[in-house]
């Protein structure tokens, strides 16, 4: 993988040229796990023409395993004790590489650290802008096969949970367990706290876990979502608990199945930003559900739960081939519950067999 | 508690006016919380002499519980689309109040946001500094109580674990379940990720939880801390399993023990706040352990996981009268583990009979 980064980095030198900057300075934790490899808390990574430098502050715990924990091919510093800044450190060495113009992200840095790295009179400093993120927004391969067991985690945990008795346990319990899961089959962790939504509480976006029983005739929302070396999906799924669904919620699960297939539908490399969620939005508010104000139903994954491209409407960008994103309309009626369903896909080509499904648990109406 | 968020705008308001500001935009969410009661993700406070405004993003899930979520005394303004900053729209509402001079937090605010705030063309900006951080150090005797409560929950997590098989368990399942036990006893949630090291892990401060399976003779240490309303504390234990410690672990337990005594014994008012690690060190490094580079044997806990004051050498300040810190030495062997103990207390008074020991579980090398 390293030859991944070391090209990544690259690509990012080029942007800084263009700006007229001659290194770049990066300290959100994620642009520079995309660029490393790694992301120990606290850590900068400088980039220059000539070379690479990741700074770590002093307290990272030691490593006694033996192994380097840090890619081979990137020099690393460490600060010399805790209340040394990294990105100081790595503004300190990129004076000492010769660096006259430093790009540095805005978006993340400071106001008092900007200063304080600004007062040591280095090189001089630009704003990168968010050009990592847009780096990222299209996924090499590698970042999609670890999407796809991110997926598998998730669905293996949900098909667990589905087997077993739900009637009368806790949203919170069903939460915890949920994350447990995740992690015993090989999560990093749980990308984002689980959200269990029973009875009035399923289908809102957001809900957080109550400790509201589960009852029969309840809708039953599960939003979950696996880490995975880092990279993130997220699926949701709405269930009905005992043998018959009311009249009602077989009509709504099925129009939000029809908007949600609609939207995964739309997703094609070229086509607009809105046009997926403006198709689910469409189907909904023809049978008199509009949203106000309206939520975007998907955006980007990968790194972060929530990345570039937004899918909102109004988004004007288009979308590219690669580019894993979420796909999620929902239904909430106040005081009754709701439906909402969402996967993660990958934008595909229609010649490589369209919109790739990454969470393939069934979205049919399971009665539980 | 209403009267005590109040409370508390109006002493950060004082140090606004000897600042030369008079309002307030504070933007951290742990100081949101402090000075609302509430911390909604990406909400900003403004606080001017004559009223306090909470601005919350767009995008917060509907309320449909019919409570009102935030303090019924404090009004409240939602951004009109997701792209909108609340920090932006609160320095908005400073002027409109007729602010002439905003302090903002420059330690949280990005570069980019603060000069979206400064192109507005609103109130002059000026730097707030670690005001609401200050504030903090000394808690009320609610949230001592809330703090109380936080340790509770770790210690029933905790005392179930040990009543258990370990045996073959791997750390990362530990961990998890003492997270699980945690939120089923009343936590918010985990106050941070759960430590589990058996065998040459233990004892290591900042160890992430391995697939390692605890084994006969091992030690096993835990970290762990509940949230509860807001409020963190940590605990850390060290015990070993099977019938017979070792001799070399008895004694390494013995050690830390009293180095721990020592650092506790040594909380009081008006002492340095350096103190309680130099007791702990001292004692330590007669025996033959150094660490170098020294890492703090604690720190302050409140809203944050680690906040002011910190207890590290060379800490100038002194302690004050109701500060809750953690105090937890260690020892760690590469290859063999080792042995750290660390408690929450809050600093009293001989005369109140001294530090109160919240997270009471046994310090004792229990053979498990």
């Amino acid at each position: 993988m390293s030859d991944a980064h070391a090209a990544r980095r690259e690509r990012l030198l080029e942007h800084c040229s263009a700006g007229g900057a001659d290194a770049a300075l990066i300290t959100s934790p994620v642009n520079v796990r995309y660029l490393s490899g790694c992301a120990p808390c606290g850590a900068s990574l400088l980039v220059t023409r000539e070379r690479a430098l990741l700074v770590l502050p002093a307290d990272l715990p030691p490593d006694d395993s033996g192994e380097h924990p840090y890619p081979a091919d990137l020099p690393t510093r460490s600060a010399a004790h805790p209340d040394q800044d990294t990105a100081e450190l790595a503004a300190e060495a990129a004076a000492e590489f010769g660096a006259a113009d430093l790009a540095v992200e805005e978006h993340d840095l400071t106001v008092s650290r900007y200063r304080a790295i600004g007062e040591r009179g280095g090189p001089r400093l630009r704003g990168l802008g968010p050009v990592v993120e847009r780096l990222r927004v299209v996924k090499d391969e590698q970042e999609i096969a670890d999407l796809r067991i991110a997926a598998e985690i998730g669905d293996q945990a949900l098909g667990e949970l589905l087997e077993s008795i739900l009637v009368g346990r806790t949203e919170r319990h069903l939460a915890m367990e949920l994350e447990r899961r995740m992690v015993d089959h090989g999560a990093d962790r749980a990308a984002f706290p689980v959200a269990v939504g029973t009875g009035g509480h399923s289908g809102r976006a957001g809900h957080h876990p109550t400790d509201r029983r589960v009852e029969e005739g309840d809708f039953l929302t599960v939003s979950l979502g696996a880490q995975y070396r880092g990279y993130t999906v997220r699926s949701t799924r709405t269930f009905v608990i005992g043998a018959a669904p009311a009249g009602w919620q077989v009509e709504l699960h099925r129009l939000v199945f029809e908007a949600q297939r609609a939207a995964r539908e739309a997703l094609a490399p070229g086509v607009e930003c809105a046009a997926p969620d403006r198709a689910a939005r469409e189907l909904l508010a023809a049978a008199g559900y509009r949203e106000e104000p309206p939520r975007p139903f998907g955006h980007g994954v990968g790194l972060e739960t929530r990345e570039a491209p937004q899918l909102g409407p109004g988004e004007t960008g288009k979308l590219d081939n690669r580019v894993p994103v979420t796909v999620g309309p929902g239904v909430h009626l106040p005081g009754r519950g709701g439906v909402r369903i969402e996967d993660t896909l990958v934008v595909r080509p229609v010649a490589e067999g369209g919109p790739e499904l990454l969470t393939i648990t069934t979205k049919e109406l399971l009665a539980l």
